[in-house]
């Protein structure tokens, strides 16, 4: 274990935010070493990263603690094999990342601040389904959690040095998606295929329905909301079809900040696990005004995208509602992806599940995993109406 | 004198950042007291401002000591009267506004820092003169110089809380003027009252005529350089029509962070006054993007637009070089005001006195004004080629 190298296991590391995250290891092998790569189900990715970082542990989910599952390759390098919440826990590591998507980060990253360990979250499950107990975890073991969302990344940017108390509102951007000018009737007819189409991010398929949906930015607002202790009402969306302002923030004098970069998820994951230091980075994309550029803003269609709405509403509710916002989402994504219902009908499952939820106020994990999967078992019966 | 009041001396009350730092008074009468109001030659503006803001002392510089001159209203209210450079300087006075233009507020905010006073600096020549010297001065004082050029509050508001080490470049914005689109052949015959209408802010003759021809960037150029101590080669221009991202920070990571505003100088004029804690202001307006906007940015023509070349090119040779560029350009805008030179006259007649000027290294103040006087005395005598 290098001398002052910060060691960093990455749960997810399959994922489009976990190979990222790679790179940022490769750039900078001086200051970080990867000692802990978990994965879902990609044995093959997982096996060559394995082989490339030598990481002192290995954690492959549906493997079940046996790395030598048929799906593991014979010839990969030998790690000890962990279940990623002893991954996120064990003494040797200093940042965990968790890279992961839906419900799978929640455990891993509870017991990462149990542990005391620095969080770098790119999972916004995470903190849609548990926010109040997460953030409350986190301050109690006096651990930082770090935004790897652009958006939220650029936020806490927006936020440095400023006093807390001057905040006004956060302004979220959103690209909009492939369907921003899509006509409304033209909607139900999206594919799979059409929707995976992201005009400006490259992301994992779930990450990537949701922002078709704005889904994604509703929940975005729930993240926000926990991880810069704003009340939901503070926290516009504003639609920004270039993806190049990545969020704002207005302050009491009407003074509004933005961060901007090129489109390139490498920058708020250096940042976060740099834990708001800015390193040198010369593969990261230079902003260029040498030739002549627009940026456009607009407020979003809530009628068109009805997923941003009820996610602020679940929030609005509280208690394990926004648990079965994601639960019922997951699975909607699943069965979009499967071809099994339609684009619009993602939010008519999610909305259906939602209306017949008997919330528990304040849940603990045990609620919010039991909302969860009753949530989960509610969608899969769902039909299209 | 109220107690905790922060007691304010305004030098240049009635130009346009002179009335607007008044309207911050007036809407922070429980923050701030105007001790001192000083100005050039608007006596009856004057007076009425010393009705209603009863200050201490008043400075009219062309009244030479004697309040009661001619253009003094006999009905005014008394206060001491005093020049500027003793306003500034004056015990009862906590921070100086200095709201003059051209070469007028150099000798005043010198007072000022040695005095030790917290300068609030919107005369942006003071820096361009001597930026060297009036930085050494304040560094030696332990005073601090807030802008409140709109561009540079927001590259100071960008910079808060940010590590100076990890400052890439500065992104000064420029509207371009009323003749970005104008073409060059038709330059010549622009005259002062098109030159006067700017498209976007509201400011007093000789900066919007510095405005129309950029040589008010070129001058921010320098002021930056001194205000941030970054070296000129990482200071840039954008042109951004819409002057509502004021300017920008671009760090070492790739990352930039802009501040934004509709445009209106009473923000930036309270953030440098409230030596920037942001205060909550219902008058000033929040930035809509309840409706679609367009914030558009592309390179400075530099060919058709000499000034901002001109500028950069006197700050690198350094010396006097600046001061000459200020005084050559005030004799120029007067004349051109004054329909007795052309609108491209005015670069012709800067650059003629630049390139016969012989400069002084490291000049003292001595130097400087000396260098100003002689470039004034080359100005008047220069007759269109």
């Amino acid at each position: 274990m290098g001398g002052g190298l910060k060691r960093i296991a990455i749960l997810g590391s399959t994922g489009s935010i976990g190979q990222q995250t790679l790179e940022i290891g490769r750039t900078f092998s001086d200051r970080y070493r990867i000692v802990g790569l978990g994965a879902g189900k990609n044995a093959t990715l997982l096996a060559e990263q394995v082989t490339e970082f030598q990481p002192r542990f290995v954690s492959l989910e549906s493997a079940t603690h046996e790395t030598q599952s048929p799906a593991w390759p014979s010839d990969a390098p030998s790690a000890q094999p962990v279940t990623a919440e002893e991954m996120a826990s064990c003494p040797d590591v200093d940042v965990v990342v968790v890279a992961t998507s839906g419900k799978a980060g929640l455990v891993p990253t509870l017991a990462a601040i149990r542990a005391g360990k620095h969080v770098a979250l790119a999972n916004k499950e995470v903190l849609v389904m548990a926010g109040a107990m997460v953030m409350a975890e986190a301050e109690r073991q006096g651990v930082e959690i770090t935004p790897v969302d652009s958006e939220h990344s650029a936020i806490w940017q927006c936020l440095r040095g400023e006093s807390r108390d001057e905040v006004a509102r956060l302004i979220l951007t959103a690209s909009g998606g492939p369907f921003l000018r899509c006509k409304e009737k033209e909607m139900a007819g999206i594919t799979p295929e059409q929707a995976l189409r992201h005009p400006t991010w490259k992301m994992g398929p779930k990450v990537t329905i949701d922002s078709a949906n704005l889904m994604n930015k509703g929940m975005e607002i729930i993240e926000a909301r926990w991880l810069f202790g704003l009340p939901l009402h503070r926290i516009d969306v504003v639609i920004h079809p270039e993806s190049i302002v990545h969020s704002m923030v207005e302050f009491v004098d009407g003074s509004v900040k933005a961060q901007l970069s090129e489109p390139d998820m490498r920058l708020p994951i250096q940042y976060a696990v740099a834990h708001s230091q800015r390193l040198a980075n010369p593969d990261l994309p230079r902003m260029d005004f040498g030739r002549p550029r627009s940026l456009n803003f607009e407020p979003p269609d809530t009628g068109k995208f009805p997923c941003l709405r009820m996610a602020r509403e679940a929030a609005e509710q509280g208690g394990t509602y926004p648990a079965v916002l994601c639960a019922a989402d997951e699975v909607a994504v699943d069965l979009f992806l499967a071809h099994k219902i339609g684009f619009l009908d993602i939010a008519r499952l999610v909305e259906d599940t939602l209306d017949r939820h008997r919330a528990v106020a304040q849940p603990t994990l045990e609620q919010i995993l039991a909302a969860d999967a009753w949530a989960r078992e509610q969608a899969a019966k769902w039909r299209p109406r």
